[in-house]
């Protein structure tokens, strides 16, 4: 049971079908409540906060006018779908939202009937709402109802325009709902959005329709000939304000709106309205992230997307400060470096999709605005784009999720590898995402990575090594140069150490030893070395070597633990199927070396759900102590108990 | 030096400086020499065709009106670029193109200064012009101009949009050409392309606007009440019909057009204009694919987009037609087996972006209409809209090339396998592409898919197995189920066997032997089997097994070639690195089994270039005879020399 107390109505709501018994006029009180239980929850234990806010009276006007889950609604991206959640069957077990075998964060179809398309990457609403609105029509269900609901941000990238292009073609009950709050986790950018404010202040297109249609009768009352002149004018109109005076109407999509998205009473009416109109539908509600709590209406939106716990009376954000120093995230160390490498090579620009906070380039799109670029959820583009600045001999840092990067494969394969162009990829939340679960772990980077000819794979172990790898990546052009690390921090309080050149494809060896010997790559060569210090306590001498190049591989190096050892071990935090370890296996058999037992420890063939880093390495067996009983095990002793 | 003789002016021009010699008024004889030269040359050598001839005005009118290489012209998909490749230093070349060790297909940039960037993949031309135009800016280069020339069918990818969204918010010099043929390589779908035949055709856009204009000059004669009241309207007008009554305008390109793409004169005097013009622009030209090559204009655009060889004066296309049955293609056999299987199970639907005859669903697309999709180019699209049908119990099978495929990986990922959706992929053209070169090359696809949680990764090695494999995986939900298979033809001219059941994950012995195992994928099989034949004659006893799948492993079948060899051969039709031969490591090393030498032969960590499918095998050391070869080498005997 939850700790969490519901309010008077939503106490009686366990699912839509309680809610849409309620009369009208309650749908207010309903909304209050909803978001009252969203703040209890979110400020106690943590997760998205602002989005969901946003979408409280959506939300409640949705499954009051459709029949969910006959009528399928798919949320876009997810992380706004707390309050549809906790109308769904969810409610009291939603205190377990983000932890390690509780709710999902997202939309999940192995969670409820009424979660229909499971999210978390963006803009694929569209798309998997005109399929299931094609399979009904196919089965002939005419009266059942497909709802995408979609940010304004999320409609930026290129697979949103690919589902509406289709969409505004296939005779469909499909309606795009656009909740536009001028925001992605960061401030929305682009031409669409400059857009869609132009078209949501001043004249709003209907306004400006209304009017025109109204001045020309008043015009028309001046005589015959300006009555036929006015005619002439209306039929010319007609086809360009009618037909192609919108963005969604020139892909065939009926616009409606913008209307306030925190009307819960208009909005239900609206959405009654739509429920009889055929064909493909556009409804743009205008929302604000964050709405209806003040701390988070008057702050930054970017702040409160995912603000961590807080005081829900006074909006203070809970920070607890260690007392000694902490080390940095690897983000921000990324963005202060790259800050000063660009200082001194005016050739370095960066490049991110969407993500100026959670990348930390918004360093520098602070301190050299001009040569640092957001472009949007569109993670295709910026990859291409950054192969057009490269052909002119600038150096961009093209910084995107491991998970996000999945979306520009064909472009760092065609636009980039195959030109050898000098891009350097930084692939943040490289392994295990944490909380955010499966859709974004960044599980198969250094597979599709390393398969790409011209490619270099870096990951590093610490700080400097990162800041290592970011300075020879600038230093010269060697052609696509990719560097991987997780989310989190890392592990050197006084990272700022002096940038020095790096062999590309040289490994380090950490530690000597003699029984076995580990390989690991990036950060969780540090788990490596707690583990050998586990195994020492046992008498076990493992050697450690830190890889850093996925590709090349320091073949001097493994030439070396071949010789040497019969027991290996690698480790990385991705999917071992073709890793790393692969990459090793792959050396071993080219140059014949068949007396070694090699173990490969990462993310197994399967989808792993969400928890926090630890609890999942260790459900992997590739946290601290899971490598030492790899170790042991292959050594055949028995570890003595941990010490607590 | 060429064959091929060019016309008057024509032969005066090696690089765009001498066009840029002559008078506006010879532009249209030598366009007439330019097309004639492409109709001498494709006739007899082959090669992309309609989309070239298309553009011979637009091509002349580029060069003679900007000053390249200085300024940057990017060509999207490139398959248009023969007239500039003739313009561009090439013309003695150019009856090498697409001919091993011969010029490419497409723009290159290794081959010409004038190429400014490489593709193949369609939609990246305005990422990167953007790409190019904001690096002049950066450097200081106001007057350098940029220009990507787009077809209508390329509009419709989620790339190309979110290259306008970026392009439509920069300061730069960013010109876009919409070469509006109508046209994919099929005919071109969705709702853009419907949205530019209407502003083609009744009413243009310009028209419209100009008209009203004039209209309201005259009511405002009625006056002072009718002028305040035009006043009024005028200014409604100019938000509605300046700033968002165009699809381009608003993403904040000035759009001007439609223009004649044919009238090279009046073209060339609207590129200057637009020169002078700063801002991001989008020019919009009406061209007809095979433009001036009469049986190509009255032809299907389809067979005249690469045609073959044909007679020119004729235009009878040549046909070479063996006495005896052929096998058929293997996109053929997937069109019909799709149709036969659609026929039995309703729940069948067919999904193709854009290449409904180069996949062959137009078989399924002309005999179940309702059922087979072309959602234009869009993969993204095409594998989450699949996604979305699949969670409604239908069984798509969505076709995309290898290559292509590579743009929806994350799709297919995030969508598809993580929600483990019974959705079946084909790959066509896995493996080498042949003549269009490395850009189209299926290389990664084994090792991208099989590293995937869910994904089966199966390939036959004839038709009857492609026939069963698409037999299986309809038969019952097994979540996704990709199918990979080459371009060309098959081995069984009577291909047409009853369709059965195969146990997922098994493969065939099709050959015992004592010496050597070798392990083949698909239908690159068909090479071991003579490989073994050639053994054979040297007195070495080959094993040859057909795997069939790459996941999951036939582990009984590799439990018997571990036990039993110590010499083993892979072989795929892919990148080695991470393919089905490292797949074949990680078993062995899972299982210890440490006596084998394995030698994996495929595409090696490196781009390879066009040529004939069979000369890049050969390259590649994994054409029959680079097999037998290995094979010999691994037993220590020396190949009597071959018969020929």
């Amino acid at each position: 049971m939850s700790e969490f107390k519901a309010g008077e109505l939503l106490s009686q709501i366990t699912v839509p079908a309680d809610l849409r018994k309620f009369k009208e006029e309650d749908l207010l009180q309903i909304s209050k409540e909803l978001r009252q239980y969203i703040v209890d929850v979110v400020s106690v234990k943590g997760g998205h906060f602002g989005a969901s806010l946003g979408v409280v009276e959506m939300t409640v006007a949705l499954h009051y006018v459709f029949n969910t889950p006959y009528d399928q609604l798919v949320w876009d991206v997810g992380h706004q779908a707390y309050g549809h959640k906790l109308l769904t069957g969810r409610r009291t077990e939603f205190h377990t939202n983000r932890i390690y075998k509780g709710l999902s964060g997202f939309p999940k179809r192995s969670e409820s009937e009424y979660d229909t398309f499971g999210v978390g990457h963006s803009s694929t609403s569209i798309s998997a709402a005109l399929g299931m609105a094609v399979a009904s029509r196919l089965k002939g269900q005419k009266d059942r109802q497909h709802i995408a609901v979609i940010g304004d941000g999320a409609m930026t990238a290129g697979l949103a325009f690919e589902g509406l292009n289709h969409g505004g073609v296939e005779d469909s009950n499909l309606l795009v709902i656009l909740n536009d709050n001028c925001m992605s986790i960061d401030p929305n950018v682009g031409a669409l959005k400059e857009y869609l404010t132009d078209i949501s202040t001043s004249h709003t297109y209907n306004k400006v329709k209304d009017e025109v249609w109204t001045l020309l009768g008043k015009v028309s009352k001046f005589g015959p000939n300006a009555q036929a002149i006015v005619q002439k004018i209306e039929n010319g109109l007609k086809g360009a304000l009618l037909k192609q005076s919108n963005y969604f109407e020139s892909l065939n999509f009926r616009y409606f709106g913008p209307i306030d998205g925190h009307d819960v009473n208009h909005m239900t009416k609206v959405l009654q309205d739509l429920k009889d109109i055929p064909g493909p539908k556009i409804l743009h509600c205008l929302t604000k992230k964050g709405k209806g709590y003040q701390p988070a209406e008057d702050g930054s939106p970017t702040k409160w997307h995912a603000p961590g716990l807080f005081n829900k009376d006074t909006g203070e954000i809970i920070k607890v400060t260690p007392k000694n120093p902490q080390p940095p995230k690897y983000q921000d160390v990324f963005g202060h470096t790259i800050v000063e490498l660009a200082e001194k090579n005016e050739k370095i620009v960066g490049v991110t999709p969407a993500m100026p906070s959670g990348s930390s380039l918004n360093i520098m799109m602070e301190a050299i605005p001009e040569r640092a670029f957001d472009v949007g959820i569109a993670e295709q583009h910026a990859v291409t784009f950054s192969a057009g600045m490269a052909t002119q001999g600038l150096i961009p840092f093209c910084n995107i999720y491991s998970s996000f990067m999945q979306r520009a494969y064909d472009q760092v394969v065609h636009d980039v590898a195959l030109q050898n162009l000098h891009v350097v990829f930084c692939l943040d939340r490289a392994g295990f995402a944490g909380a955010d679960g499966p859709t974004h772990h960044g599980a198969y980077d250094i597979s599709y990575m390393r398969s790409i000819p011209n490619m270099i794979v870096a990951s590093p172990m610490n700080e400097e090594e990162l800041r290592d790898m970011m300075y020879t990546a600038q230093e010269k052009n060697n052609g696509p140069f990719s560097i991987r690390y997780p989310r989190g921090n890392g592990v050197m309080p006084n990272w700022k150490t002096p940038l020095k050149s790096m062999k590309i494809g040289q490994g380090k060896r950490i530690k000597n030893g003699e029984d076995v010997a580990i390989l690991s790559f990036g950060h969780i060569g540090n788990y490596a070395i707690e583990a050998c210090e586990r195994l020492a306590e046992n008498n076990i001498s493992a050697a450690h070597y830190d890889l850093r190049f996925a590709k090349p591989l320091d073949e001097m190096l493994l030439h070396e633990v071949f010789g040497k050892f019969d027991k290996i071990i690698t480790i990385e935090d991705g999917c071992v199927m073709g890793g790393i370890g692969s990459a090793i296996l792959e050396f071993a058999a080219d140059h014949q070396y068949k007396n070694s037992t090699v173990v490969r420890l990462g993310i197994p063939d399967a989808f792993i759900e969400h928890g926090s880093q630890m609890e999942l390495h260790k459900e992997c067996g590739f946290d601290p102590e899971g490598i030492a009983q790899t170790a042991a095990k292959l050594v055949g002793i028995k570890l003595n108990k941990q010490a607590v």
